[in-house]
């Protein structure tokens, strides 16, 4: 199985090459690429600077690297850009050299200072967004100098190869009338990196280039972020989020697809509400920030595969039977139009690509943001919801799978189950004989969210009062201390464990239904089936990375570093995680909670055509595995159902 | 001037380079083209077909040829087509070859057979539209495999590297079900070639592949021509022209440009009206093969700059006054819907470069459709109108101006002026002592049209009627016949010449106004303001093209061919031309009519690729002269005014 090759004659086309870059005055840099990257990325994306000012289009000649060792093939543009002696000496551009075996590479020192961002998991982005603006000054036509407009534009902008949008062909011919009106001739064009090469998309009278924004979108089943960035400095100026008003169909995706499979106009419906979401967000962020509509040049959107879909009007049926199959792993060429969003009319929009049906574009959102694909170190990315995605990245490997996890931590399936919200349990804690709560806003317990959930069965187990088949003990059972015997009860035909008792039998809990017992009124408690439910997420869960593992011949201490995603993920408590066996085996110093990851990956699109491009990459390099075609999935699953001991 | 290099070292980046082609089995073809020109476009401008299934975008690898003489650098993609020895061998694929300095070239023999259509002036194209249809036949995803649907078909088409629409995606996802369902899993691809790629436009359900078409459309100032084309066999199915419904807005492009200048709603409208006409026609073509209007794929369109700029939104003001300047030469990306042309909605338009605002891309298509860069012969092409367009070519150097001829072919600047239709005189023969005339419909003669103003005059000049100043003789003048005496008679302030008498003084000529005689009634006669107003014209003409004969030092005598282009060109007398120095003073059988030669090479676009890439490379390598920036201009027109002796 293994695809490195250990030796003797190297194959034609190795799947990885090593470049070992020498930035001038820095310490030499060894990196690991694919096949057929070019010098630029292979820089980029490991965080070495490199000058260009055309984004790697091969037009500005501004990227030069020297290849001291190895063989490089001279480029169509090369001969342009240099003699042959220094052809010979090796010169080339970083952007158009492939690197197709082991090389070493001179970087000369950098002509101008590029500006960075923090980003994601403490990502440090060079500032090289996909827009860009440029003021130029434009000189007069003559009968003796008759150049287009566009043309004299392009001759002012020699370091682009323009493709012009037929909307800043119109807006550059009266741009340029006004500003020779003016006497200054100034104009400012804008630039958008595209699939299909350097889209002028407007041109704008005056020096307008200080204004530029982008938004970045988390488009979650549950939750839609946008943020507005300031393009020029890295900076966010706005962020609004709001409930997916596509809930009405489902909450999860499972039922969102099946609504329409049900209904023939549900798919445009729910086409409609998400463009009206991600639009309503964009007028809020711009209204928040005194920023124009038509200043956001570009959107960025990182969402899971059938929020994809819906919103792009695709048919989410085959997403939702097997053999899971997505229309498409990658959008190319789409618009803000495209997804309903009124901002620049030629605005692109960049939408994250997804590794399979139910490993989407927020997990490689997440993973870029978190570096999953530049860290050596032995990483799982565990992002917990009904389907839970999971990424390992073991030196250069990256598997991914998705484990059905199920309702147990949205709160639905759970008897005294609520989302995080006020009165919500989040945190629980177990003495001898008392029982420690935490509950969101300090308000009085009024149920159990998925971290309380977590914590409280963790609690339990460390107690003893949970053995590790996830039986609840009987209050008479031996070793169970006074104070706490009086919490396990019966409701109905179940055995319960009391985390909070209503006062005196009355009040507003969520969890005082079907229960005979006058003093329940208003209590929260977890219930046998409760536990059940959670040991068949957590099961689920662990089978997907423990086989991720094995397919290494990993083991949990091997793990350098568990991330913890998504909404609930972030809140989980990492001792908890480690005592139900949700997460390896190892030192809670170890597990990260790595908050709205998806967000922080649309951020750095917008921010960086390289990182964009290092997504891309990340998605062809990444192995996915179908957990439900494993003949061994069900063992596997029975035996992950008990708590560690 | 010169900047051909005339001996010595060559410099590092020729103008030109020479290539010979060794086609196997055929006689080696010597070419010459700009530097930098691929070895697959220059064999298919000049006839030698390669085998290429993708386009030349190397993806395909068909385009196979060894470079024998003359170095030639490995581009990326040859590694992956060729050993290490082939290479060395100078085998390279022609699609990525640049040609920088002379070669030697082999062709091996095709691996299919070409299909090819006769079109433009007897031009044998070699079928390669930017459209094609792909049938393909799926296989069932599966756990096994969870390929997107996408994925799956680019891997069913392994030489197109596609760029997918949106849209596409969308049907893609049910054209598969719906195969899958049926059982047999075929589908058809529609692919378009652009800028951006091969751009896959539409996913239809099984085998489509048959059917495919586009519309090549001529619009015109006056007349608006549409052909719909079998893109798959080249043949025109349905024709179809309507006048230009912005008539109202005036009759030439002066007129239109003035009317976007006094009224702000004018380029809106204008516009409208040209999409309008656009779409009326895309619908009477159609209907007319019984072709849907989906399966038409592509639309490509000549025209003036202006008539193209109207079309487009775009502000012609610049184009109308001085210094007369275009918003662009060239127009990519754009679709059908920009030209508000409903067919297949990602059908996309090409629209033929212009070369300066008075050269447009009219002329563009019609230097295409008589091969004006492909015949080493020294050849004018005059397109005679209200502007008179003009190219030279002369060896590998074209020259193109435009000359301001006036409304005298039109009509109406012409008493007894009409355009030709029923009624009008198109031919005029005078003997010693009668009037033979040729009119349009064998009805009775209503007036005078282009044709027959020129061959009027030309007459006159040859029957020594008119003097070589342009003055007509009085009737008793020596030497005039008396047969034509009676026909030399003064209306009003006027010395007229009679060509037609009206019935017994009545009749509904169109030339009735304005004469007291009552003879004339009815009469068709040509005056001699209008023997002025041809002068004007045909000075503006002559003057045009001696300029550009001048520039290289030739006379008349060296044009080996004159092509008269446009509605009126085609219908002009070669001899009556030549006798009042419209054209230069050459043997008649050098002068060839070319019929609607803008009509003919948007075909040409449509059917080939490699055509429209020689319209592009034909606009880079014209050098444009602008006469109202000579300042010999008007000393010139003086002397071009009176008529050869």
């Amino acid at each position: 199985m293994s695809g490195t090759p250990d030796g003797g004659t190297s194959p034609p086309t190795p799947d990885r090459v090593r470049i070992t870059f020498h930035p001038d005055g820095g310490q030499p840099r060894e990196v690991r690429v694919p096949t057929g990257v070019t010098l630029f990325d292979a820089a980029s994306w490991n965080g070495i600077a490199v000058d260009s000012t055309c984004g790697g289009h091969g037009t500005c000649r501004k990227c030069r690297m020297r290849v001291t060792e190895g063989e490089m093939a001279v480029s169509r543009l090369d001969p342009r850009a240099y003699t042959p002696d220094e052809l010979r000496a090796g010169w080339r551009l970083a952007c158009t050299a492939a690197a197709t075996c082991d090389l070493t590479v001179e970087v000369p020192p950098l002509v101008t200072r590029p500006k960075a961002a923090t980003v994601g998991v403490g990502r440090q982005v060079i500032l090289r967004p996909a827009v860009q603006k440029r003021c130029v000054t434009l000189t007069e036509p003559t009968l003796a100098d008759q150049r287009s407009d566009l043309q004299r534009l392009r001759d002012a902008l020699p370091d682009l190869e323009l493709v012009a949008d037929l909307r800043a062909v119109r807006n550059l011919t009266r741009a340029m009338r006004a500003a020779l009106l003016d006497g200054d001739g100034e104009v400012t064009a804008v630039v958008v990196d595209s699939t299909d090469g350097q889209r002028l998309i407007d041109v704008e009278p005056g020096d307008t280039s200080a204004r530029r924004f982008g938004i970045a979108y988390d488009l979650g089943t549950t939750t839609v972020v946008a943020t507005l960035l300031d393009l020029a400095t890295g900076t966010p100026v706005a962020v609004a989020s709001v409930l997916n008003p596509q809930q009405p169909f489902g909450a999860d995706v499972i039922t969102r697809i099946s609504a329409t499979m049900l209904d023939e106009a549900a798919l445009e419906r729910l086409s409609a509400l998400a463009h009206g979401c991600l639009d309503d967000l964009a007028a809020e962020v711009c209204a928040g920030a005194d920023v124009d509509r038509g200043e956001v040049y570009e959107i960025a959107l990182a969402g899971n595969a059938t929020m994809v879909h819906l919103a792009l009007g695709i048919d989410p049926e085959p997403l939702g039977v097997a053999p899971f199959v997505m229309a498409s792993r990658t959008f190319e060429g789409l618009t803000a139009v495209d997804l309903g969003v009124g901002v620049h009319p030629g605005a692109p929009a960049f939408v994250f690509p997804a590794l399979g049906a139910y490993v989407g574009g927020d997990i490689v959102a997440g993973a870029l943001a978190s570096g999953m694909d530049r860290d050596r170190r032995i990483r799982l990315f565990i992002d917990v919801g009904t389907n839970c995605e999971i990424v390992l990245a073991a030196g250069e490997r990256l598997l991914a799978t998705a484990a059905p996890a199920g309702p147990a931590f949205e709160g639905a399936a759970i008897r005294c189950g609520m989302r995080a919200a006020p009165g919500a349990i989040e945190g629980v804690k177990i003495s001898d004989d008392d029982v420690a709560l935490q509950v969101i806003g300090d308000v009085a317990p009024l149920g159990l969210c998925g971290s309380g959930l977590v914590d409280a069965v963790a609690s339990l187990v460390a107690a003893g009062l949970l053995d590790p088949s996830g039986r609840l003990l009987a209050a008479d059972a031996p070793g169970v201390s006074p104070g706490l015997a009086d919490r396990l009860r019966q409701v109905g035909q179940e055995r319960v464990f009391v985390l909070a008792f209503g006062p005196d039998g009355s009040g507003g809990s969520v969890g005082s239904g079907g229960s005979g017992d006058k003093a329940m009124e208003g209590a929260v408690y977890l219930s046998q089936r409760d536990v059940r439910e959670l040991q068949f997420a957590k099961a689920a869960i662990a089978t997907g990375w423990r086989l991720l593992l094995e397919e290494h011949g990993l083991v949990d201490a091997d793990v350098a570093q568990v991330l913890l995603a998504g909404s609930f993920g972030s809140y989980l408590s990492p001792a908890s995680a480690v005592r139900i066996g949700l997460v390896p085996d190892v030192s809670v110093l170890r597990i990260v909670s790595a908050g709205n990851v998806a967000g922080e990956g649309a951020k750095m699109a917008l921010l960086s055509v390289r990182e964009r491009a290092a997504a891309t990459a990340l998605v062809e390099g990444v192995h996915y595995v179908e957990l439900s075609d494993r003949a061994d999935f069900n063992d596997r699953f029975i035996d992950q159902l008990s708590f560690p001991v």
